[in-house]
C-alpha cells in the first residue's frame, strides 16, 4: 500500500478537490489516478506538481504524443514501474501506436547501451560537439 | 584520453574502414566522431553497434528527429556527457529547434521528478494500467 | 523468494547469531528484517555490512532521524523498493513525521529534475563553485 | 560551453530580469549562478523551476540545511557534477560543517551499497514494512 | 501483464519461430523465456537483440560464466527485477556457485558505494590514470 | 579541486598514515591515489572503506581480475568518471587484456540495453526464475 494511503475525492479537502477537478477537466476524464491521490496528502506539492505537469505537457513546439513518448522513454530508462504503466496508458491515449511503442523502446535500449560504451571507453567529446 | 585511444581512417584495417565508409555514406558526411574511432579497437563490436544504430535510427513509425530527441532525452536522464554533446548535435542536424530542445528538457526533468515521487510514496499501479 | 532464501535465528550458525543479537540489542527490538536474514548466507558480508551500518548510522555530527531521511532519500532516488519500504519504517521510528516525509520527497523530486536540466543544458560549473 | 550559452543580466528580457531579481533578493546575494542563466533561454521553465525551488527549499517541517544536504545527497547519488559543486556551496552557506558533509557522504555511500545488495539478493519486503 | 502480451511458439509467425528455434538450439533448451516472447511483437528488434546477445555472450577472451556474472552485476546495479531473476538463473546454469554469487554481490555493493564517495568528494582523476 | 582537498602522507595524522601504509603494503606500491587522500579528511570512513575494499577484493571464490572487471563494469554502468579511470588501471594491473576489456564493455552495454527493454515492455518474471 502507498506510504500514506490514498485520498478519494469524497474525502478530500477543498484545495485538493480543486486540483482533482482541474485534472479531470483538463484531461477530459472522470478518473484520477493513484499518483495524484497519494500526493493529496501534501496539497502544496499536489498543486505545484499538477500545475507543472499541465504546463509542460501542453502541446507547444512538441506535440502531445511526442511529449508522452519522451516521458515514457525516461521512465523506462529509470525503470520506474508505476510511471511505465501510467505513461504507457497516457501515450496510447495521446495516439501512440504499437509500432511507435516498439521503435521507442528500441531507441531507449540502444541509447542506454551506447551511453555505457562511451563512458567505459572514456571517449573524449569531439571538438565540434563543444557547442 | 580514451582508454585505448582512437583509430584514424588512414590507420584502420579494412573491416574498420568498411564501417567508417558506411557511416559516412549513410550520414552524408565526411566526419567520423570519436565514439566510432574508439570502438574501432573491437571491429566486431564496431560493426554490430553501427548496424544496430543504423537500423534503429532509420525513419519508420517514428521520424528521425523524434528518434534523435528520444536518444538525447535518455542520454540526459543518464547524465552521459559524451552522449549529450553528440546527440544534441545529431538532433539539431535532424531538425530539432531550440524551442523543441527546451521543451524536451522540461519533459525530461519533470519525468525524473515524478518518477521519484511515485517511488518514494510507494504508489500502487492503478488496476486500469495493468494492461 | 530471495535468491538464497532466508536464515532464521534458530537455524543460524553461531557467527550469524552473534550479529543477529547485536542488531537486536543495538536497535532495541526483537525483530530481524529480511535483509539481514538473506545476507546471513555470507557471514563475512553480513558482519561487515552490519558493522558499517552501525558505525555510519550512529548519531554524530548528524542526528539519527536526519541520517535515516538521507538514507530514504537516496533509496527513493534509486527507486529501490525494498529499501524505500524498510527505511520509511526506520525513519519513522527515528521520529520522521508525515510532514517531514512529504517535504523530503519534494526535495528528492526537485533534485532529480534539476540534475537533468543542468546535465541536458550542459551547464558549466561556476568558477566560484570550484572549491 | 552550455548548449545555448548563458544570458547575463544586462542582456536579459524583462521577464527573465524579474526572476533574476527575485533569486538575488530571496538568496540575499548579487550572484546568479550559471544554471539560471542557462534556463533563461526558456523563460517559462526558468520561472516555473525557480518558483518550485523557492517553495520547496524554504524552511518548513525540515530546516534549510537539512534540505540542502538532502539535495546534495541526491545529486551525489546521481553523480551530477554541476549539482554536486553548486549544492555543496549552498549547503555550506546554509551551515553544513565539514564533519556533517563527511557523515552525509558516508550515508549516501552506504545506502547505495545496500540498495544493490537488497536488489541482487532479491530480498522480499517484510510484511511489517507493507505500511 | 506485459504491455503487448507474449507470443507463444504455436502462434508465432515464421520469422519469429526461426529466432525461437535458434535460441533453443544455441542454449540447448526447449524453454523460451518471457523476454523473447514479448520482443516477438517486433520481429526486427527480436532478431537484432538475439543476434547481439548470442554474439556478445559467446565465450571469447572472457568465458561464459564470467560474462553472465558481469551481466548479473550490471542488472543488480540497475535494480532491474526481471533481469536479476533471469540472469541469476543463467549465471547458475553457466556454473556460478553460491559462494561466487555472494562475492559478486559484495563487489557490486562496494563499487556502488565508492562510486558515490568519489563523486561526492569531487575527487580529481590522478594524472597516472589519464591513460 | 576535491571538496576538502587532499592530504599527503607527510601531512597525515598517525591514524591516516597507518591506513596509507597498509594500502601501500597490500597493493605493493608506493602510490596512494586521490580517492584515499580525499577520504583521509574522515579517518573513520577512510579506515572502514579501506578495510571493506581489502576484504572484498581479496581473491576468494572469484579471482582478483574478475573482481576488478566487475568493479569496472559497475562503475561504467554508473558512469562514474573517477572510478572508470582508476579501476581500468586496477583491472589492467590485475591482468585484464585489451581483448577482455572490449568484451567486458560489450556485455555492460548489452545488459544496459536489455534491462530497459524488459522494463519498458513490462515483462513478467517467468515462474521458473522465481527461485
Amino acid at each position: 500500500m502507498a506510504t500514506l494511503g490514498i485520498i478519494e475525492y469524497a474525502d478530500a479537502p477543498p484545495e485538493v478537490k480543486a486540483v482533482y477537478d482541474d485534472i479531470m477537466t483538463t484531461r477530459q476524464t472522470d478518473y484520477i489516478n493513484n499518483f495524484w491521490k497519494v500526493l493529496a496528502h501534501d496539497p502544496v506539492t499536489l498543486r505545484r506538481t499538477w500545475e507543472s505537469v499541465k504546463q509542460i505537457m501542453a502541446p507547444g513546439a512538441l506535440d502531445s504524443v511526442t511529449k508522452e513518448m519522451v516521458y515514457l522513454a525516461v521512465s523506462t530508462s529509470n525503470q520506474c514501474g508505476y510511471c511505465i504503466a501510467s505513461h504507457t496508458a497516457a501515450a496510447r491515449k495521446a495516439g501512440m501506436s504499437d509500432a511507435q511503442f516498439a521503435e521507442l523502446m528500441a531507441v531507449v535500449g540502444m541509447a542506454n547501451e551506447t551511453n555505457r560504451l562511451s563512458a567505459g571507453y572514456q571517449v573524449e567529446i569531439d571538438e565540434r560537439f563543444r557547442t
